[in-house]
């Protein structure tokens, strides 16, 4: 398919739209739409948030009145054909009688994959598939993550020092980071399903894992706690009936501890299996079962590990403050077993640099968008 | 002092200048000369080489006839007046009758420090020093530590993975950082009068140390091997011949040991003192003796976690690559003890990033120019 650079500009443009959506649209894709007459963008639209009005119709209520027939629609996920929480966005195109649409990514989902394109066309609309397909894919790499998988992307945080320390060796690390970074932290947290953290780090930090100040969601706030060993004089349950918190447990954890934990205002979820890595996969399934997208862990260095080597982290924001403490005791980001070989190391891709003052954060992806 | 914008223009012009001769000066001082007649820059120089003529003379000879008489001198340091290895300074601005020297900085050392200043002044020429000192201080920092604590001017560089580490929990090291970073280390080394490592990790990256390609001098490979424990067989023995190699022995060690590697062709020099710290001060001592004005320490962790608890410590290059090997038992950049408070931490100033492809250089300073 030959795609003009007008068309490619136009599909940029509507994924930017789409990105707009990110923290507020999920469990539903991102999408956004640009509606061309002549040369003319006359719509713009995006899917704003989860249960509103889909890409499409936004954007065809974008044109107030102006002559939509003959348009084209810039798409960057397929039109849906199904009557979800809006009636199916292919009926809006067709009614509007636009005469083409180019569309980023076919739809994976099972009651879309590819029935909006066939619908279009059985209505002589012009359909073009594969524009930027790619860069769509990577927006939408979280949702295609849970479609396939029926797990959360799993986003790594962390803050180290230059010399790759995320605390003192007495577990001190206040502050590694510079008040830039902390505030970037924040705002990712915003756009969370859930935010995960190990017992030593709930321990050791005592930290509140909540948005300051509040983002387009509230995440839930996770401990994977094999033993319930969570104290109940934490700030994270002494704080549970206002936001939620989950407390992942062992099957065979004490089961006075998980009921403290329970009247305290905490969840208590016991994980199945034999070993961390298998209980860390049934938390995993069970956040997937509740369509959370994306969780975003922030250690420690164990449970970091322990996602590492499920394979299953997915995107990293890293952040390196300038200062050196030292300490062959004092843990680094991701513990664990780890890889004897350097070619057995997970190489990051898309990587892209932010500066933050005098921190820098390193931010990539731990594969090709596929 | 008040200075004009055009004042500082051209001193930041001398400065570019006397960092040219970065690499090339040293022991002696960078400096930089820009000879402005009535607005007009007429001559330009800086100390190029160790040996070679001063930066005034340089911009002298720039002028090429042109008239001198009346004109300003920029110098990024005062002009000397004694005869070392070439005539004085002073004699040749006195004998080009310029009417004005700014000087960014008095130099301390003991045949000049103020000196230069009153001779000028003395020939009725206006003299005005200050004018960016700060900067000129910064760039000469290493010659400024050799005169006033007799140690070189300590540079430690390292790379690293996103999670934090010199290599993997088995050792492997090969590669973290990608070429553009391992160019970008040997030009770094080109200009440095030693390459130092640790014992360790001779034995376990059997590295050359040498600059590739050449650069404007030939470090000398510093072992800090305490038992003498480097293998004759390794690369840095092997090669000996060709370019030297110092190996840092405790007082005590094999003495046969020590024979086998002066037979290779190593020198061996025996650090006095009863622990690491005073051993590895006598080194310093030593390689200030021999006038080693910038020193790069390359690792491994155990050797950096000395220098950083000596203060010894001056300068940072980490280059930190995109990559994830996990494990709590891979080594982080600077072991050692550490510290146990994030107050303590050694904060680096003047932080600058630079991008390299993927990779990220974060450089700094132990502290403020002084």
């Amino acid at each position: 398919m030959q795609f003009s650079a007008d068309d490619e500009r136009y599909m940029r443009e509507a994924l930017q739209l789409a990105s707009l959506g990110q923290g507020a649209a999920e469990p539903n894709p991102m999408v956004g739409c640009v509606l061309v007459q002549q040369g003319q963008v006359i719509g713009r639209g995006y899917h704003a948030k989860y249960g509103g009005p889909h890409a499409e119709r936004a954007a065809l209520a974008d044109c107030k009145g102006k002559d939509v027939r003959g348009a084209t629609a810039y798409v960057t996920l397929e039109p849906c054909c199904h009557h979800g929480k809006t009636p199916p966005c292919t009926d809006a195109l067709i009614a509007a009688q636009v005469a083409r649409v180019v569309i980023a990514q076919q739809d994976p989902f099972g009651l879309v994959d590819g029935g909006g394109i066939d619908l279009l066309k059985k209505a002589g609309i012009a359909v073009e598939v594969g524009l930027l397909e790619a860069e769509a894919k990577r927006l939408n790499a979280p949702y295609h993550k849970l479609l396939a998988l029926q797990r959360p992307w799993v986003i790594a945080k962390w803050a180290m020092t230059l010399d790759g320390k995320l605390a003192t060796y007495a577990g001190h690390s206040r502050w590694i980071s510079n008040e830039l970074a902390r505030e970037r932290v924040h705002r990712l947290r915003g756009r969370m399903d859930a935010i995960v953290v190990g017992s030593h780090t709930a321990l050791l930090d005592d930290p509140l894992l909540t948005v300051r100040p509040p983002g387009a969601r509230t995440p839930l706030r996770i401990v994977v706690d094999g033993e319930a060993s969570l104290s109940l004089t934490s700030k994270l349950v002494q704080t549970a009936h206002e936001t939620p918190v989950l407390v992942a447990v062992k099957m065979d954890a004490d089961a006075q501890r998980c009921e403290a934990l329970r009247d305290a205002g905490c969840e208590v979820f016991p994980c199945a299996g034999s070993d961390h890595a298998a209980r860390l996969d049934s938390l995993l399934l069970e956040l997937g079962k509740r369509r959370l997208t994306n969780i975003l862990v922030e250690g420690g260095a164990g449970l970091l590990g322990e996602f590492l080597k499920l394979g299953q982290i997915d995107e990293v924001f890293a952040f390196v403050a300038p200062k050196l403490i030292g300490g062959s005791g004092a843990p680094s980001p991701i513990g664990g077993a780890g890889w004897a070989d350097m070619s057995e190391a997970l190489q990051l891709t898309d990587v892209t640099i932010e500066t933050l003052g005098d921190n820098v954060l390193m931010h990539g992806f731990a594969g090709k968008a596929t």
